[in-house]
């Protein structure tokens, strides 16, 4: 039997990834082999003991963490999903793991499938900068009002031209998208701030919270977002957010598919 | 004037100080000088330019977390109390802080003080091992049984003689401590342990801990726990639990002295 035989027998996977990004840079396979994907690549192929390729259904920048990144893949040989996942695991770093394998239809895509991703950003409001939660959560030391925050939210939920909140380098086909979600709560000193969208593009949530912060400590009013989104230029927007705080809580999918929504790293943060 | 003399006009001083002890060999001052009071006085002595001793509440162990550590120091020179914290945080590495600094009577001490100390322990009970939260939480892939491991906790309530929970290396004077707190909680995939006492024997937490999963997986009925502790030998105990998940979560001091109880870090943990 060929490899090419075999691959088709053993049919597409979807694995369910989480790790902490600080110490990679981003998902996306670099020349240094220094990324996410490139540590889980190497893993599947030393346990598949050939090459594996896979495609996520969201790129994450260096420092962002994952909590339920999707990738697919074509299997090269059979194995029962469980053994995808412990087999995989003892080749990752501590700081990546794969949480779920389930096999999937020979055209599931875990970008094209998917529709709509979630981030959340964790945010310490306090005079001291963190330590134990250094690299996992955002901070700041002005006091955010809530309100103001929400009121501005609102301006940026539907379908709109995210231009003002792209990064130059940002690869998209369009800046338009939708999103469908933009909470804050606060939880103690700590604030949380829950996106989901069609799709984001680059920095989109981290140059969105930056503004958000701006009109939460009070340096700009709430209706100073629309006029951001209006003005479609990014110089007019506050300066990025750092990536400490920012978590790729994971794609959205038909349900239909059975895709595991929640890992068991979701259950350890506010 | 004098460096003692400067000394007796500026004060004893209480702080509080949170770190990630993953990368440290525990709070105690070693030769290495890679723990978390050598940096902390590293800090502090670079930040008042003269050499500053700390007495800690409660020493922790290599890898072992702090969300509220509280220490005394007679400050060499006057400095209003939050010019201590930001001035010492820029001497400290991103995973130290010093929290809040709080003026005492000169005769506060800040272990002697202390009328009990708090700790908790993070769980993960998942088929799959940690990635995001690795070194900060615990791990086990059996199943827990929270009725069990109340049941047991239940045993270790009251004054006994801890022996039996106790590392060879401890240099506690007595064994006999006083456990006044034992919850257990869970919160989706992850087990919340909530442990005050007198004061805790070295491991102790650690060993009770693995008592608990042993009798929490079924290996062991709930009854087990009170013959390990009549046991008063550490033999018959369950193996020692990682430091990964464990965080000494503070001293607790008379109400009156009218030092913080409470640090931001604690807002990010459940």
């Amino acid at each position: 039997m060929t490899a090419s035989a075999e691959a088709e027998d053993a049919g597409r996977l979807a694995l369910g990834i989480s790790y902490r990004g600080t110490a990679y840079h981003g998902w996306q396979s670099q020349p240094d082999g220094c990324t996410v994907q490139d540590h889980l690549e190497r893993a599947l192929g030393a346990f598949a003991t050939v090459p594996v390729s896979t495609v996520c259904a969201g790129r994450t920048d260096t420092g962002v963490h994952g909590l339920n990144q999707v990738v697919h893949l074509d299997a090269p040989v059979a194995r029962d999903p469980f053994s995808w996942v412990r087999g995989t695991n003892r080749f990752l770093p501590p700081d990546i793991a794969v949480e779920w394998c389930h096999p999937v239809a020979a055209d599931f895509h875990a970008r094209n499938h998917a529709r709509g991703r979630r981030y959340r950003y964790l945010l310490r409001e306090a005079p001291t900068r963190p330590s134990l939660e250094a690299g996992l959560v955002g901070w700041t030391f002005r006091p955010l009002d809530v309100d103001a925050m929400r009121a501005a939210a609102v301006h940026l939920i539907g379908e709109h031209d995210f231009t003002s909140f792209r990064a130059a380098a940002c690869q998209a086909a369009t800046p338009v998208k939708t999103l469908r979600r933009l909470d804050v709560r606060r939880q103690g000193s700590l604030w949380v701030f829950e996106f989901e969208a069609s799709a984001f593009l680059h920095h989109m949530v981290r140059n969105i919270l930056g503004c958000l912060v701006f009109v939460g400590s009070g340096r700009r009013p709430p209706a100073w977002m629309a006029e951001v989104l209006a003005a479609r230029r990014r110089e007019v927007a506050a300066p990025t957010f750092p990536a400490d705080g920012l978590y790729f809580v994971g794609p959205v999918y038909d349900a239909a598919l059975g895709l595991p929504q929640h890992t068991a790293a979701m259950d350890w943060l506010p």
